[in-house]
């Protein structure tokens, strides 16, 4: 059984490095130079077969390699288990008590990394607890929205020790991974847990950040009638340019059959609101934590609550109608048991941009100031390039009038 | 471990139910009326969560109910348990050889059915091999594209021996569970098996009839770009003025990443057209029968064939290219580990049409000649208009003046 | 001046023609040919440049022509003025009285035509009231719903005399001008009438039919938010499944920004309508008939009435609130001003099928009873044909066992 | 006749005004607080309805005004007729000559403006070379890419002697005019001038700016096959996950039935690409020059050049082969006779920013430094909230929770 499970998560990363040309590159390069020799990494990240391509690469550059989640229910067990038996320490099962999650960060940190690779932040803030450690970490690298949010208070109070590449801010890694991945990743995983349609549902997108953006324009692509909800003014007024409706919450609420967060802010969708929704109506979220949808809430108004599925939990409220809220309520592309995490094609941008910062890092973190970085512009365009080579995708060059024109001002009408 | 199977498919029977309200509302009808009192009724269908709430809605009319799988991977052997406890006789398991299939459909037929409900026409064409049961046969019903051309080959060959309602044929079921069902499930099992990316990918589909057009946009509305193969000129131009580009599939073969054989044919994609194909191509099939792609054709042409993962086989050709075969070139929708089928509301319309057809055999089918029928239009509107219902999509009536003056045509400018 | 309009008219006739290579193969064969020598045609259609191209094909085919509008607005009289010199007897102008539309019908039956073509039915129903010409025609051609319904009632009714080839109910014309051809056309002239932003109005589609869909289709496709207003569930339905909002007119009345007709029915949109709408809706129809909407019920409930503008008529309702109707309710597409009717390369089919379905009567007439007609299936599959090759879209050939698969039966599973 | 274009003219500014409610309010409220008296602006702008409306608004405001066009073919005479009559200085007709066109941004200089209004950037240079004018003038604002990408060169190598308020790059400007404006536009004006299909056609979009991708998203809402050609990488990639082809223009060319130009730079479609375009392609522009196609390296490999219709220029190569070029390759959705220029409604965004801007120049406009200033996030904020209340979009409030959420990095999972 042991075995097989091995092997399942082995055929699952080979899968995954099939379909990262970029990231294979990156990893051949990397067995050859060794930029990585001698140092100590330690990662919170989704444990599943994408992740364990990036953990290989790091490895293959010299590194020694310690993981653990980023979040109690994203781990794939199978993958888990095959990476350990490739040589990197792991401390991750699905289905972690937030203690067990803690705990296992701790253990992480107990490795002594010289780099932090983090998806949310937690590692880097817990690292920041421990004043001794903390004096000895090169740098880190941050994969999320969430995790740059709070590193950019971090250094906004002062706290900030460490040199940190924000790997999301990247347009390499933004305008792709969230957009385009989240976006795929989410459908499936609704489709794949709850087998319910989508065509002709209404789907209600909370956020229209790039997250939101993408998952509503593909809700769409699948015959939903999307309702967008939103509090900033000029990505309210997109989202209708764009043919959606725009609602607040108290309107949409109504409406709605499914429900996706994805603001990165906290209690979205409250008690007033489940009050008044529809009979079934299903709730997930695509956004880091699980926060956006007020479940402590939705527990007090129910006057039933219990799970009726794998990943599906239905409350019943006092006025006798049930919601369905998926995989407690955390990120659904990424903790249910057949959520699948984002497409391997767009992981291999993502995880690139993270094996060149953890590079990067190696290189010149000892002379960083804390403080939150940007990816280096060449790397965040090497790795694109690289990418539209994969796909054979071919850019049209500049001439050199074209670039002359830029630079001029005189010529007008 | 057994029990755990059953407690699983009876939660899915319980959610699939749940949201097929129309269905729910003929067992109810049926379990006051009872019109399948003392009727056998033997069934060769898909054996998973929606269809078992159709065995049910069946019995609950009085029926006795003998059902084996349409094909030998797609049956879900919790849904297969729990049916069975359901008193439901069950003659299925995934993964059937083909010697396995027949058998079971024989031990269908053995249970003397009065009424048969089939999808692709083995159960009927079975049926026809045993002279004495054939009639005392009353009548059939047929779900698919496939299985009514084959009915009407038989009609025009003079040997089908009883009536056929081509549920498949009614407005009902093929502008919904055609066009809309196999689009989404077919999508969400490519993502579901390979974790590939569906944004930014060429995917070729072939056929362009109602489930080819499903699958064509919204692949589109994922990202994808789409190419269409077509035989049939009208077709081709529809597909081309709604914006796919119409290629042969000699050329279609060099460009795509991703092949969806959707034309009810024979060896669409073949030998000649695999050599051409770019590495790591995906190929699967989403109609009834598994000889839409050549295996066989690719077998030959390749050094080295195995399975790299559940439900993806790799064919390595001489050239060096790989390409993946989804669940063995049968219906990727459903024979998957991972893929569930039609979204559980499109089937709400199918098996209520189904039901309504059985019920009408009941009644009428002794007094029908041999020969395939339409699904009577006031069953067809009935569903669809009681589905509007559930969805609470309201109608616009008609005001006597509008009844009037479709009526004339004295009336110009 | 004069001169200057026949350069204009025949330019843009020109223009036309050079995107027709359909139909300009069809001259050129006819000026070989002359299948209709000696033939006298009366034509009754929108008189503006594709139209004159199949007039022009007509000519060259050996007939002797006369023709007029079938709307009061659709005349173009560059137009006009050009085709005149080019041999027609053109009796139309832009503009007409009711008086002067039917005035101008009498002329072209006047000619004694052997062979009609009408658009809407106002032509051959006006034939059918002189006793000793209909006796004398040949057969006619109808190229839309709406005088296809006509003359089926006709038919029904026994009133029909002649036989009549319904153009419109080709797959060939029906597929392609009616969804595409009047989506395009239709927002062309509603953006140049009135410079009103698409993106993100809500567009209120009447009718869900093919002219309906594809409006709504395009309009979304501009960014709109489409509201459905549809009699007919399987419609209704599948509108839903395609993504749209299905209302009926009192909901779809309050939410509207633009209001588009689309039903072939009688008063769509009425004083009960009227009085819940928006201040500065647009009102528009795409039907044959400007009684789609209600304008005299519109005009009783408002205190003031003004056109304001090119093709724009202001209503202020006594409720303050103003509603703006766009070319007194005729269709919008051909009777503005700016409105230039289907895309070219669009009617290259319809009037393809129109050349070829006259030279039908021209040999076959005679011989053919009264009653409504399909245009045959090898002049439908040969003008589609012709279409793809002259886009170059290339179809996938059948191979002699895929011939054979589809007349069998036998293999299965 | 004369007194014909001012009422069409004063018609079409009417109808303008109707639909710009944001622009109406800072009317009315600079009609109450004259923040602009007693100061000269002079404007070089796209003479039509729209900007009628802003002329008015800065009257009403207490200004003088001179205006001139900022392009040769733009001028709608009708309007710059109109808008003589309301008190505007005007110095624009449609079809100006280089020379004209010169004489007249001189002329609106010598009007000694306080403030300058520019669209492209000609009038500012050239206020520039005017030494005693421009120390006199308070501050300019910019209304396009290519105007601000102009004044940021200018502003770099150190020639910019004004403040300057790039409007165009404010979020309100160019996440709305530049995507939703153009697009719908470009393609009004596509299809007004050469009544061609769009969809079914392969149309190559030639930059992936906010211009290019809204009429990349929209030519394709129509059904047309885009084709996008870029050169910077991360655009391409984001065109790729769309949906888009992405090809060089070597490859483009080959394929495409229309070509639209909107890269705001020079000579991107050339000889070489022209060579090989296919029969009857048809060549048009989007972006503010008219330097993106090179024209006269067209007309040199032509055999013959002539203008077959209103704004339509044939080129006959010596291969044959015919290209049409639209409006001489001037910004289509302006140039046309037919062509209106941005929905009425997207101008009320970036007028009411450019009303707003002119009053922030007016009172801070001394104490400003030359430079490049971006819109005052207040203003823009203003302008897009006000915009969205007039549209009846409700924003979902931030709780005080989310607020102080937002602010923390503690909190994780």
């Amino acid at each position: 059984m042991k075995r097989d499970k091995t092997t399942v998560g082995r055929q699952m990363i080979q899968w995954a490095k099939l379909h990262m040309p970029v990231l294979s590159q990156i990893m051949s390069h990397f067995s050859r130079t060794k930029p990585l020799r001698g140092l100590q990494i330690g990662a919170a990240l989704h444990v599943e077969a994408k992740t364990a391509v990036l953990m290989k690469t790091l490895i293959e550059g010299g590194a020694k390699v310690a993981i653990t989640g980023c979040n109690p229910l994203s781990t794939k067990d199978e993958v888990a288990t095959a990476l350990a038996g490739e040589g990197a320490q792991v401390f991750a099962k699905r289905g972690e008590s937030k203690q067990e999650y803690y705990k296992n960060l701790n253990r992480v940190l107990a490795t002594k990394p010289d780099i932090l690779i983090d998806d949310g932040g937690d590692l880097i803030v817990l690292a920041h607890k421990k004043p001794k450690l903390i004096t000895q970490i090169l740098g880190a690298s941050e994969e999320t929205t969430t995790g740059v949010i709070r590193l950019k208070a971090m250094e906004r109070d002062r706290v900030l020790r460490i040199p940190v590449i924000a790997v999301n801010d990247s347009p390499g890694k933004r305008y792709f991974d969230n957009r385009f991945g989240t976006a795929e990743s989410t459908l499936q995983a609704l489709m794949s847990i709850t087998n319910t349609q989508i065509s002709g549902k209404k789907v209600v997108v909370i956020g229209f950040g790039f997250v939101g953006r993408g998952i509503a324009s593909r809700a769409r692509g699948l015959g939903a009638r999307v309702v967008v909800v939103e509090s900033d003014p000029v990505k309210a007024l997109e989202a209708t340019f764009e043919g959606f409706e725009v609602l607040p919450m108290r309107n949409a609420a109504r409406v709605g059959d499914i429900f996706i967060t994805a603001t990165g802010s906290y209690h979205v969708i409250r008690k007033e609101h489940f009050r008044i929704m529809k009979d079934k109506a299903i709730l997930c979220n695509a956004g880091h934590f699980n926060v956006e949808i007020d479940i402590g809430g939705l527990a007090q108004i129910s006057k039933k609550r219990r799970k009726i599925m794998e990943d599906v939990e239905e409350f019943t409220l006092r006025n006798g109608r049930r919601l369905y809220l998926l995989t407690e309520g955390r990120l659904v592309n990424l903790a249910g048991r057949r959520s699948l995490g984002h497409p391997i094609e767009i992981m291999d941008l993502s995880f690139s941009l993270q094996a060149l910062s953890v590079e990067y890092l190696a290189k010149y973190g000892s002379q960083m100031e804390p403080g939150v970085y940007n990816v280096p512009p060449e790397i965040d365009r090497k790795v694109v390039t690289l990418k539209l080579k994969a796909m054979g995708v071919e850019l049209e060059p500049l001439t050199p009038e074209q670039q002359e024109y830029q630079r001029s001002w005189e010529m007008g009408t």
